[in-house]
């Protein structure tokens, strides 16, 4: 097979040309042309490697020969509706249904993580008869009509605020013990954080409003890469639940082990802790389009009892539900979530040693290979490195390391490689960003100076 | 590969507790376990075969070998998101491209046609500043929140008509020349239902309302397999135009040449016309997740313009794009279009046939491989006999054809089967359903008499 039909001037004239711009590229100044990939590499259309440590999809590596021979196997047999019965739906059920309390046990198939959120919703509304919605700031839970109206992420840069929406910023952007109010030395900011939202929801209840649940990502992403403080969510699980809500966990970004020591991020916020709906996506088809939203019966029985079918056409096919089992036969033959526990927590030794070394470097937190690192220009003031940040990105691009930004300053640089990320990874990137961050720290006084001179 | 795992028992049983009973099997009472397929063919657990009439998803056939084959090639070299530039997405735009009117060229590839719904009203709000949208009644246009809303085939049974919708009913449930109030005498039923539509617009804007778009399905499926009448859409696009709005053509079961003479449905309403906006879905992957918006570069540009990102993760991936270039190379090598035109005429020639002897087939109607005929209890009131087809398909069933009903009265009998059905498949259906008709008018009779007998 050929490994391009165009060359890249041509591919990118196209793209200009057919594709809708606001679907924007990685690198937009100098895009890269990706022909090829396995594992956590990816290979330009010179046969350049790049180490990916951002595909958080390509879960178990890209191209990963026993995902690509189950589909194929399936493909050839089957590939039909699921409105006929068919093994590979259940099985997929009753595997993922093992992963997670007992509570959790009905499962809807879909096609991506913002189907899902939007059948969350569907299902929170539909049980607790109340339309209204708890969200952290600069959540994000995806691109469709519904979706952006519960990001703040993105609806605050569109048409702003629903009356039905609340966003939890009282006092403090996210429950962040690194910036946030209530920090490292508090006693107990679970605790303090989970209050917050208990405020809010009297407050919105005062107005007469009634909310249908508080919708979250189990460890916020693209608000920069947060690990919530232990103790949140159960509390936060108990204030909404009495206010009459549900508790929506978003597992799009942090499901199927990326933390290592539990397959669902929402498990580190204690073995009791339970949400009533969780949703799943991104990683869970190894790029193929598979996704999923796992309830209680009860909530379940709600939905149905409307009478109304919901039936998704793609979603559950045998096909998505072969990838989805072999997805999860890799996580456990490689043993990649114990791979996750050891990579990252060398990786975040790694970065430590680095932040000994660089006061750029303000921050190292995360759990497994869910990791990021933050960038500030004082470690008192927290001032964000914009700008660092994205030469840094830069920078390792030019030795061909595939990173990002993330946060509400894009100062996060984050860490989400296929699960197969190795030890000499960490190493070759750790060492590539202690290069740079020398040479961008220099480079930036040096024109800082420059600027100076130009000014006065 | 074994074909199943569990008996079909065991199966239904795990399904029950496992799946949300909101997603709902065909033939409920008596679900069927299809565990093969190959071309029009279905296959259950005992190796009986089954005609397909009905998998539209389906399109160059189940399990076709060209569409394995090219998604296991790029399986194994590459999938990655869209915001590394590839071939295969800009490649397979342009191929769309070509079957589309000019104006039609900036693309958005999603993952299912609910998706690609939400992001056509996102680009209509978007362009036109306005919010509301006028549908047809009994309308579907996809799962997702924002679609109920837009969708009264669903939210007359959920939460209701919501004050930005307007439904198109005034005179008639549909711009249908058999059961409207313009019916096949008239002599521009075209123009005097574009008429109702301006009548509609009217009134909404006296009300201070600002129309965002017309959203319409180029044949309307769950209304009844509507053929509308020629000089609607030109005349509806002039009106919606005028007040500040779009068209979107919803070409999700319709497109990709069901319809044989052309590629759209829409483009049966003349060579001139052109919707504002396009999706496609179901046919377009053949059993794949993928989807598309397509529109104009002026619509696209304020969609830019509004300086926010649309990702979608796996939209446009590489493996589902190779697998969206191998259906359309395989509809052009097999000449599907021409085989849908062949046995569609032929089809729809035996189905009047059977009209001529069964007073109960009111109505036959379609174009290519997008057929129905419509059941009645009476030729002048038009009476749907929703009874004897639900009879009609439970008897195909058992002699293991797969066909359903639809419409409001759930009395038309469709035909939306992979487009490599044959003369003999046609021959073999119609050929069953002479019999079955011949038996079931006997049998309601008779059970009619048992159940008189009972009351008296």
């Amino acid at each position: 097979m050929a490994l391009q039909m165009f060359d890249k001037e041509r591919t990118l004239q196209m793209r200009q040309k057919l594709i809708g711009q606001s679907c924007r590229l990685f690198f937009s100044h100098e895009p890269l042309k990706i022909v090829k990939a396995r594992g956590q590499y990816l290979y330009d259309e010179n046969g350049t490697q790049y180490l990916d440590c951002i595909s958080n999809v390509q879960h178990v590596g890209h191209c990963h020969p026993s995902i690509t021979k189950a589909a194929t196997a399936q493909m050839e047999l089957l590939n039909a509706n699921s409105r006929f019965l068919h093994d590979n739906i259940v099985q997929y059920a009753e595997r993922l249904a093992n992963t997670l309390p007992q509570k959790l046990c009905v499962f809807y198939f879909v096609n991506s993580g913002s189907e899902a959120n939007d059948l969350a919703l569907r299902l929170a509304r539909q049980y607790t008869q109340n339309k209204d919605v708890v969200v952290l700031n600069h959540a994000y839970h995806g691109h469709l009509t519904s979706l952006i109206d519960i990001s703040p992420y993105k609806f605050w840069k569109l048409e702003g605020q629903k009356e039905w929406v609340h966003v939890v910023i009282a006092l403090a952007p996210l429950p962040d013990t690194y910036r946030g109010l209530y920090r490292e030395g508090h006693p107990n900011p679970g605790q303090a954080y989970a209050d917050t939202v208990k405020n809010l929801i009297d407050e919105v209840q005062n107005r007469g409003r009634k909310i249908s649940c508080f919708f979250v990502e189990s460890l916020p992403s693209v608000g920069g890469h947060i690990i919530l403080p232990p103790g949140y969510f159960p509390k936060v699980a108990e204030y909404i639940r009495a206010a009459g809500g549900v508790f929506v966990a978003d597992e799009i970004q942090t499901g199927f082990g990326r933390v290592g020591s539990h397959f669902w991020a929402f498990q580190l916020q204690g073995e009791d802790f339970c949400p009533d709906i969780v949703t799943m996506g991104k990683p869970m088809g190894n790029g193929h389009p598979l996704a999923c939203v796992v309830t209680t019966k009860e909530i379940a029985g709600t939905f149905t009892a409307n009478g109304v079918e919901y039936f998704n056409t793609f979603g559950g096919n045998p096909v998505s539900c072969a990838i989805g089992l072999a997805v999860l036969d890799v996580i456990e033959k490689e043993d990649l979530r114990a791979n996750a526990v050891r990579v990252g927590s060398q990786l975040k030794k790694l970065l430590k040693q680095l932040q000994a070394k660089h006061t750029i470097i303000g921050d190292v937190r995360g759990v497994g290979l869910f990791l990021g690192f933050e960038l500030v220009k004082d470690r008192v003031a927290l001032t964000p490195a914009t700008e660092e940040a994205g030469l840094l990105v830069q920078r390792l691009k030019e030795r061909h390391i595939c990173l990002s930004t993330d946060g509400p300053w894009a100062n996060v640089i984050k860490f989400k490689p296929p699960m197969c990320f190795s030890m000499e990874d960490a190493e070759r990137v750790t060492e590539q960003i202690g290069f740079i961050l020398q040479a961008i720290t220099g480079h930036i006084k040096i024109s800082l100076t420059i600027q100076l001179n130009v000014l006065y």
